[in-house]
């Protein structure tokens, strides 16, 4: 019987496995055997199979026959393929071990590094490398990672004998030990293995060789490693594989060295060997910094065989990786051996010229381009102005609160919406320095280049608006504090006055002090070239959030295929329109609150104009008013002295109606339906301006898709009292034009009511739009305003993952919207079902909208391109893992 | 071939049906076949088939064979047993007919009375009842009904006629028309039929019968009937049934009359008939109040063969229903006939009295009677003082609010908690009226005898630590305006100032001027005893929401099994504590706040102790620190000042901080386990009060069930977070005092989030309790506080069912609970689930509770009884509805 199989070997461009054995090998040894087996030259070893660690268990913990041959074999293979051998003082071979199972898993053994250095090694080594240091600084650290890994003695126990040894020398760092030193560190380090474990640290290799893959083994069954595979519900698997690998060395001598190269340039995507090298040097030597390293075309002069060899590695990498690879390697005495490779991280300008270039060499597929190739975080570097080198000013870093708007901005401080709408007038660039913003800020945020904010979060008023508009802003930058008497702010000991310069990027939340150096977005062909693609592959419809007619226009360009969101209130503030909204509030009868809101409607009428005119062909949601009453009056005494006299009332009478209207949780009260429901003469005003808006668009020749959009509903009875009112006045306004238009009625989900009753609301509602803003907030009982004191805390001690507002919560939030969409379905199968909350712009938050089966993503216009592409690749990485599933079935 | 029965007669005590034939002879037939069946009076008639109708729609809507004929039999049998003919002048017969299918539903054919009625009928009723007036008015109806309903003449037309006619003869109202005026619109109401129909109203009875028969085999597939089936998924009907009943009159002169009584006193619950007679009169005629009824005892001189007969019929009736009955009767000619007998309302103590009273009798079992005979409602009266008359102030009503917390109370009217407090000092006795209460008022609320606030809803601060107390609270009646600097208040014209007397009844929410005469709870021997037997088959332990021993004392005499919500931030108002709360909350560093919790330690230890001690043997379920901090904070100038006196600290200092921790929306802000996870000192402090407490107690012998409640989480990281911090803390607790107590730490469930991830919540908590008045504001996105400006219009306006902070909304709210409690048990089955929102005393959501299989509800002390009885009678029903559908299998 021929003995069964447990050593696979791999190395020198062969390999006995290829990546298509992970059960077999685990996902580790099935990745070194398929880099060897295109011809990478890894340094070479061998895997020892996940049925032997379960042959192990199987036979009350005793390697199965022949394994031991097997590996002794696998040495010697391994020897020959260096030229070295373990445990020869001449020549001395090291050897990595490393656990890894089919499926990573922590909880097993980790690295033990430089296996087979004893007493006679160590002197090899540093004859060899003419470095004692280095020999035995590896010698003491495998003592350590052996003794700890593999034997169980205590990491601290090493730690003290150098800290000790440290104090008695007088010296701060490890790095200051001497050569001397590091031989008495040996020394204590053996008899601390020595007391701990009851025996001498063991010189054979073999031995060492024996323990550590017996230690392997042992780790399968540690309690974190089966905790583990409880929690994430692992079964199936036979056992964790042992990887055993050679040691490189870089500082063998003049003829070895280190370096990192990426196949491309990084940053701006050309298609050149990037990266750096170190003569005679080990990769941590690369990391300390000590020495510089010299570029990698210096190489092909110092290493013209090695340089020649990382060339075609570099090629065949690209082909078989269909990505720009980031690669590290070692030239152990003119032989080169590549450590690593992966995808390399790049900048979005170089992403988008990586990817159509990779297309146009035909080394990858459009499609592959559109799923693999560009994150969607790339084009956010795209679309907005940057700083034109972000390392240069980091000394100069007074502050940082969140990423709320990305891209950068300079400008001169203010204080006031008023002044900053005054500079503008002035030619004047401006950042809008404010504790929040409200909605009568608007003008000022527009004027200036940039908004900081001391409080608020992701979502807050001034992060949500200049989404809207692409404009930079850092929002809730607790480390400022803001004096609005003196008009100043301070940070630490930094005190900035208005007019003063400062710099911000909304893409990290930085606070930068002066004008720093911008670049302009640069559109280039590429971009439009790849955003093509990206709409031949696109799973789903993207719309915009935008509630102005410029809005629309612009995210038309950026490729939105309608609006998504209209908010109405918006257009409430603007001019003279304020005042007429103000005495809607005052109104004390239905007659009085119609006569002000009919001098509002032909306001409104013309805003919906201009929005349905810029969107032509292309449907619009609209949502109904949705904030509550309140939000239109002056909290401010001065405001409310101004709209005293502007109405030609008492100023006490506008303070009772302010007063009044004082709600203790705004967020949960009297707004979005229960507005219309209360004074359904809001909605007929507004229902009455969009479709006059609409009919007279359509009987100018114009294709208008209006869609009516009713907020905050949690019953199924609130929609059909709105839906009833909009329906009358529709039928009006049809018979006064004489003509009627197409329209839908539809609601947001944005309560866990409405989600919860979805199937009942479906029998009314002819869309659902999630609001997962306010879903997010209800969910979680979460106020955006206000969970600043305590979001931040729990992202950064990982009580949550992420921020919700920023990235849907799938696993609750989720729950709801995929409950919702079902239900809807199940009464109505055409429902059509779309996000607006600002989710609609986040790349995982489209993929889940994607698989919950949406029509439709709308977010920010300068977000329209993002999502797109996170559409693209939702569609395309189903599509693989499907593929994938089948040909594994 | 035997011919198919389409017909069942009834009457004369005997019927051809009986209760178990519904499906048959539809709901109203087969109740109607039971009564005569056990020999009551009823007025004879037939019911036609279910199967009828089935047969009409089987054969292209025309009778079965057979039906015709039957129809006429059953007509004779009626004439027969009435001793009259239907179209006889002499002795007219009038019958209704009625539509009645196997399930109640709206949408079909509504009741045709005095159907028979012709020209020459009409006279002979005249003459019998010598009421020519009252005739032609029954004629007149009769057009109108048989036009409107039988054949699809609007309603409006006739009403048309009869205004058109009122005004020529210059009169108001209907009454004032003159038998000579009936006649003019009799033949108005014809010509108005005629035009409509095209056709002479039919003068045959046997016509009239066929027609209106017809009509109700119609309506079963109307529109509106199609659609209520629909929508409530009512499938497997054969059709409706057709009752044909004689119509009786009181009025026939001097030997008839009518009357209504219940079979025992419903004030009193004595034993003995109650009601009133009114001699040749027509129900109307008692209703319209013209002549003045007398005492039903009356009629045993004046009809001594009919009154006899009704005292056997009213045995009868109570043997056979098991409950007191309401009865409507008519005497037509010297003979009893039951119009109708229904189960009789009645007053809680007669509830007691009947229910206890009953049993004694061997008329119902002991089940039967907690089953059945007692509303949970009822026992309310029985615990708080009332009103002795509330008839005799209805005219002194200046106001209406909320019945926020039941029970009356009489006092002189104050303004402020101080002066309550003084004043209760005085011997005076005040009712505290306030705009609304903040936990600063709980001293002046306990002093007062009652409170009332202008604003707020049954959730609002006011109702719920007055729902605690059981004094009567009336909330938000907006009706009064508070001036607090002038003390005093006005209502329309009326002013009430400081120290006027008024009178507030808590169960109605009405506000009365005066002092009104009241009376004490009557807990006599009747409702211990039925209590005792309340608790026999109560199905779930019920707990109290108790933060005081005196509170815990007084449910646990109410018959609380323990505590299911202890609150303990009410414990940091009390006299110098919120002194060292607010230098915990104006503490810079994690030192200082630890120093001022230190000194909250003793405190805390104190309070539980002696929960501990009054609910000795019973667990005891704490909920960690809850409210935002701000709420601890003096928000007005004067109590930031008196803050920053007694903290020595200056009033700017107070002022930031409570600027700082000002929130846009409290109820969704840093609060619940956000607080203890930011600041987990608080956690420890508190955790180690309660758990000194109980082991010192433990240490003297007494028995202690501590169970921790974290509240608020969403997700299981700050579940998790939480509990290492109590259980760090129960260890060194535990150590320190050489001793350890077993206890619990769970969690409440009030996020959405929560609920929709029990599963995972459940891998660690012990025990759940749904926070039932948090999760109903987040999953419909009301904010209580402010509910009141469209809460009250969507009841009204039938948008809500009810207000989902009485009653728990089952078909929302619910979901979230029972999803959380089959998530948590799908991984705990054992898991302990209670309530503890305001729900927990609402009897509808005690029987939800119930059902989901909850453990435990908790309420308010002065609910307990109300839960005891609503979680019996929610077993019982159960078992009395499985029984049924056994038997019905």
């Amino acid at each position: 019987m021929a003995e069964h199989k447990y050593v696979y070997r791999f190395g020198n461009g062969t390999a006995e496995g290829d990546k298509s054995m992970k059960a077999l090998l685990g996902g580790k040894g099935a990745n070194l055997a398929e880099m060897s087996s295109i011809g990478l030259p890894v340094p070479p070893g061998f895997t020892i199979t996940t049925e032997a660690c379960k042959s192990y268990y199987d036979n009350e913990r005793t390697w199965p026959a022949g394994l031991e041959e097997q590996v002794a074999e696998g040495v010697r293979h391994l020897e020959e393929a260096m030229g070295a051998r373990l445990g020869d003082a001449n020549n001395p071979l090291l050897v990595s071990v490393r656990s890894g199972a089919a499926i990573s898993m922590p909880g097993m053994m980790d690295t033990v590094l430089n296996l087979g250095m004893n007493d006679d090694v160590v002197e090899g080594l540093a004859r060899k490398t003419g470095n004692e240091r280095f020999a035995y600084d590896a010698y003491r650290r495998f003592i350590d990672m052996f003794g700890d890994v593999v034997m169980g003695v205590s990491h601290e126990h090493f730690e003290h004998a150098i800290e000790t040894l440290k104090q008695e020398k007088g010296v701060k760092n490890d790095v200051d030990l001497s050569a001397e030193d590091l031989k008495v560190l040996v020394d204590r380090y053996k008899a601390i293995y020595r007391k701990h474990t009851g025996y001498m640290f063991p010189a054979d290799p073999m031995e060492q060789l024996r323990f550590a893959i017996d230690a392997v083994f042992k780790s399968w069954n540690s309690d974190r490693a089966i905790k583990y595979r409880q929690i994430n519900k692992i079964k199936g698997l036979l056992g964790t594989a042992v990887n055993v690998q050679a040691m490189v060395f870089g500082n063998m001598g003049p003829n070895s060295g280190t370096g990192v190269c990426f196949t491309r340039n990084p940053s701006t995507g050309e298609h050149e060997l990037y990266g750096e090298f170190l003569v005679n040097a080990q990769g941590e030597d690369v990391v300390a910094g000590i020495r510089t390293p010299e570029p990698i075309s210096q190489m092909a002069d110092e290493f013209p065989q090695a340089y020649r060899e990382l060339v075609e590695v570099t090629n065949r990498l690209e082909k078989h990786y269909k990505n720009m690879q980031d690669i590290e390697f070692t030239v152990q005495e003119g032989r080169l051996f590549i450590l690593q490779t992966r995808n390399g991280k790049r900048t979005g300008p170089a992403a988008i010229k990586i990817a159509v270039d990779m297309v146009r060499e035909g080394l990858v597929t459009k499609e592959e381009a559109v799923r693999d190739l560009v994150e969607p975080q790339h084009l956010d570097q795209l679309l907005h102005p940057r700083f034109e080198d972000e390392e240069a000013y980091k000394n100069k870093v007074i502050g940082k609160g969140l990423p709320a708007s990305p891209g950068a901005a300079v400008g001169q401080v203010v204080f006031t919406a008023e002044d900053a709408e005054a500079a503008k007038a002035e030619g004047k660039k401006v950042i809008l320095v404010r504790i929040e913003t409200s909605p009568e800020d608007v003008g000022g945020m527009n004027a200036a280049e940039g908004i900081l904010t001391s409080r608020g979060g992701m979502t807050s008023h001034a992060a949500v608006v200049a989404r809207g508009w692409g404009k930079p802003c850092v929002a809730g930058c607790s480390d400022i504090v803001i004096n609005y008497k003196n008009k100043w702010f301070t940070t630490g000991d930094i005190t900035v006055r208005e007019w003063d310069w400062i710099s911000i990027n909304g893409s990290t939340g930085e606070v930068i002090l002066d004008r720093q150096p911008l670049v302009d977005p640069e559109l280039s062909g590429d971009f439009g070239t790849f955003m093509e693609w990206v709409d031949e592959y696109c799973g789903m419809k993207v719309r915009t959030n935008a509630d102005t007619p410029a809005d629309a226009r612009k995210a038309r360009e950026f490729g939105a295929q309608g609006i998504g969101l209209c908010r109405t209130e918006h257009m409430f503030f603007e001019g003279d329109r304020i005042i007429a909204v103000r005495e809607m509030i005052l109104a004390e009868t239905e007659d009085e609150r119609r006569a002000a809101l009919a001098k509002l409607l032909p306001y409104q009428k013309e805003d919906f104009r201009g929005i349905f005119e810029a969107m032509a062909g292309l449907p619009v949601t609209i949502r109904l008013l949705d904030p509550p009453l309140h939000e239109f009056l002056p909290h401010d005494e001065e405001g409310q002295k101004e709209m005293a006299e502007t109405l030609g009332i008492s100023v006490k009478e506008v303070q009772a109606k302010v007063e009044l209207l004082d709600e203790f949780n705004p967020m949960l009260g009297h707004r979005g339906c229960r507005l219309g429901i209360t004074y359904p003469e809001i909605t007929e005003m507004q229902t009455r301006a969009i479709l006059e808006a609409a009919v007279e668009l359509h009987q100018e020749g114009i294709d208008v898709l209006p869609e009516i959009m009713v907020p905050l509903v949690g019953t199924l009875a609130e929609f059909s009292n709105q839906r009833a009112v909009i329906e009358r006045t529709a039928e009006q306004v049809f018979q006064e034009k004489g003509e009627s238009i197409d329209y839908l009625i539809g609601t947001m989900i944005e309560i866990p009511r409405a989600a919860l009753t979805a199937h009942e609301i479906a029998q009314e509602a002819e869309f659902f739009s999630f609001g997962t803003n306010d879903l997010t907030q209800l969910t979680f009982g979460y106020s955006r305003d206000d969970a600043g004191k305590f979001l931040p805390y729990y992202v950064d001690n990982k009580i949550l993952p992420e921020d919700p507002f920023q990235s849907l919560d799938v696993e609750g939030v989720g729950q709801l919207v995929r409950m919702g969409t079902e239900r809807g379905r199940s009464t109505k199968p055409d429902l059509k079902v779309g996000i607006c909350g600002e989710h609609g712009g986040d790349p995982a938050s489209v993929h889940f909208c994607y698989e919950v089966g949406m029509d439709y993503v709308s977010c920010s216009p300068f977000r329209v391109p993002i999502a797109r592409l996170a559409a693209a690749q939702a569609r395309l990485q189903k599509a693989q893992a499907e593929a994938q599933e089948a040909v594994e079935a």
